[in-house]
């Protein structure tokens, strides 16, 4: 922080724009989607990813279902319609973190393309870096993990409309990123998003 | 931004906290809660406490009816319910800010005093610092500003349930700023709030 401490300290010069948070941060906000099956390791990465960006001195934050579902969404259940509003709502927050200049890492199965795209659109209308991130992985490695036992419960009818088994996922036709989870480390992912925003000039090359 | 450049960095401490975040901007994150009739100027003082706190390198974020009621609330009228749940989503979306490390400056009328204890209640559940700030104007000076013209459209009964004319204005019992906008220069306004941030150690002494 600044070392003025006086309280009169003024300002003129209109409203603080992107570009003034980009120059308190040292970079740029953006919205990095992460998009695949229950147990395809979204949050992995994403978390993984939130550690590597804090060690290069880059805010991020992540919105996850710990803070989204229990929060703003909490009153959405699991309808389609509810489906659409939660992915709606989760939108309209990211755009509004990537505004503030803090990369936001959202990570929910999110499996509509339309959903998807509705955000996306959200970002490109406001001149907002929205990236969608594919977190690939077949449905048996996926439901091989279960780190939450989901995949049981619906294969015994306890979870219905569950994504994957009784209610569709719908691949990204053109990520912007299209990981392997199966197939790579979690360092050659977050190498890979790494990239991306340095050839954006997102975060600094 | 730090230097580091490698792609190769890894993170094993664990999830980012609050402090984490805390030490990349110099800063706590906070919400500051602006209360008061339409006219009373919470925005006109959030605009310019934004702006101060950018000159001390403090990273602000503005909640408002541009980017709240046309975004994630778009789906919300004015019916009660409605206007409940308007709040509720601002005051989720505000501590999700805070949490982020961001000073978030959430700017609506909020008339009703359960409204804003609910949202007081979810940032003291998460150890968030929660600053109302009433802004305190009367009646009469607030409708003879009129900046939108909206006390004249309530006043012709084109407006509905406008608060302050057909609909109540619960002032803040104990609020933790009180400001009287109708006597208080602009100046002295964003003082008092600057002491307040500064007394809780949100901002540097």
């Amino acid at each position: 922080m600044a070392e003025q401490k006086a309280t009169n300290v003024h300002w003129h010069e209109g409203d603080i724009t992107r570009e003034h948070r980009a120059k308190i941060l040292g970079h740029r906000g953006a919205t990095i989607w992460f998009t695949g099956l229950s147990g395809s390791g979204k949050s992995t990465v994403a978390v993984e990813l939130e550690g590597v960006l804090h060690e290069h001195g880059v805010l991020a934050y992540r919105l996850d279902g710990d803070n989204v579902r229990m929060g703003i969404n909490k009153n959405l259940g699991f309808s389609a319609e509810d489906r659409t509003e939660n992915i709606r709502r989760i939108g309209e927050v990211a755009k509004l973190f990537a505004d503030s200049g803090i990369i936001a890492l959202s990570s929910f199965i999110s499996p509509y393309v339309a959903d998807r795209d509705a955000v996306r659109e959200l970002h490109v209308a406001a001149g907002i870096d929205f990236i969608e991130v594919f977190v690939d992985c077949s449905l048996e490695a996926a439901e091989g993990r279960d780190p939450k036992g989901l995949y049981k419960k619906a294969r015994a009818g306890e979870i219905k409309n569950f994504t994957g088994i009784d209610d569709p996922y719908e691949a990204p036709p053109s990520a912007e990123i299209h990981l392997h989870s199966d197939q790579q480390s979690l360092d050659e992912e977050v190498a890979q998003i790494l990239g991306e925003l340095r050839e954006r000039g997102i975060i600094a090359a």
